[in-house]
């Protein structure tokens, strides 16, 4: 994988990130890779405890090619990762489902979707001034300005409150798209076969029961 | 955890399923899990390879108190989970994200969601009968009521696909609704507060370009 000049437009594939099968699904382009974290906010994260596998939810943002989780200073990965040399061995991923693909036989039924996978170590993030980064982006990465119209965490929240990092190294994407691909025999059988698309999308936002009516709705939530 | 009649109504709680914090967003109600389950189709499935954690978005589908999943029969979890003895230990994941909670405070911006987690020892199925079960499942799981309206695997197809089940046992849901928590002492500040519901729903159906055009729209999809 070494180059005289460094590939930055890439990923560089691993064993890990090389998929067994599908592999023309597969991506390793950095701008692919970083669309597909942005466009999302909750991963899940996995990691091993006791010997068996858990993945649970949660927030995450971007920083350039660093990923930031964070939660209670209590909560087992985040207590894990702290404790642990050099370490907490984690997998992140990140999946946004686009499409129902329907075929005519029930085996080439799919889903259309891009997804991200990382591997790696997640760090507790001690240095303060990143640790303020840190939880600025995975509030801006869940609502674009909202970071700079709330209340800066003190100093008690912050000793409440472990961040950890995962570095974008060892990632890539995964990526289906298109219609359904029934084998040719089957064309004349009497089934629908197409694309369902998905839809996401924000509701009107619904002010806490002691808003001030006086405060205005900021434009960051108009342009969601 | 032992009753003198077995209580059918909630799964038993475990050291696992138990959180270390949050715990009254915690339910072990099986109707509550059965509901999150059923309404969406993509798990985040958990398992250990070489020590290390990995985290891949698959289908799944249930029948009653069983959990099943698909794949390619070279797919490394199926494998794994068909090579394994007893079977290959998996936590599958499933999570609704439902609403954006701005906080007046950063530290108390959260997520409203309903999740699942499932943990557990995942086998590979080899009576034909639960197989078929079971991939009829996966597909009505996505699109109700289109098993019957597809060609059902033949033989070839079927070897080339493994399914693996995993029982609900020691399972929990994680659920929060409801607006933000601010402190008292931030009441009066200016940043608009609230909660930003999340929409999901389908697009109009995109039929294959090889569609017959005499072939209606079934009135499954119409009514998904």
């Amino acid at each position: 994988m070494e180059n005289a000049m460094p590939d930055t437009t890439t990923y560089a594939p691993s064993e890990r990130t090389v998929p067994t099968r599908s592999r023309e699904r597969a991506s390793y382009n950095r701008d692919l890779v970083h669309a597909i974290l942005d466009e999302g906010y909750v991963c899940h994260l996995g990691f091993v405890r006791d010997g068996a596998p858990v993945v649970l939810p949660t927030l995450y943002g971007r920083v350039g090619d660093r990923l930031y989780v964070h939660g209670s200073t209590g909560s087992r990965p985040l207590r894990m990762a702290g404790q642990s040399d050099p370490g907490l061995a984690v997998c992140l991923t990140v999946t946004h489902v686009d499409g129902l693909v329907l075929a005519r036989s029930a085996f080439h039924h799919s889903i259309n979707y891009r997804s991200v996978v990382v591997h790696g170590i997640a760090h507790e993030v001690v240095d303060e001034e990143e640790r303020r980064t840190a939880l600025d982006a995975l509030v801006d990465h869940v609502v674009p300005g909202r970071s700079s119209d709330s209340r800066p965490a003190n100093a008690k929240e912050l000793a409440a409150t472990a961040v950890i990092r995962l570095d974008l190294e060892e990632v890539s994407a995964k990526v289906r798209t298109g219609g359904p691909n029934d084998e040719p025999e089957d064309a004349s059988l009497p089934h629908w076969t197409g694309v369902v698309p998905l839809t996401r999308g924000y509701g009107a936002p619904v002010p806490a029961a002691d808003l001030d009516p006086a405060v205005a709705l900021p434009d960051y939530l108009t342009t969601l």
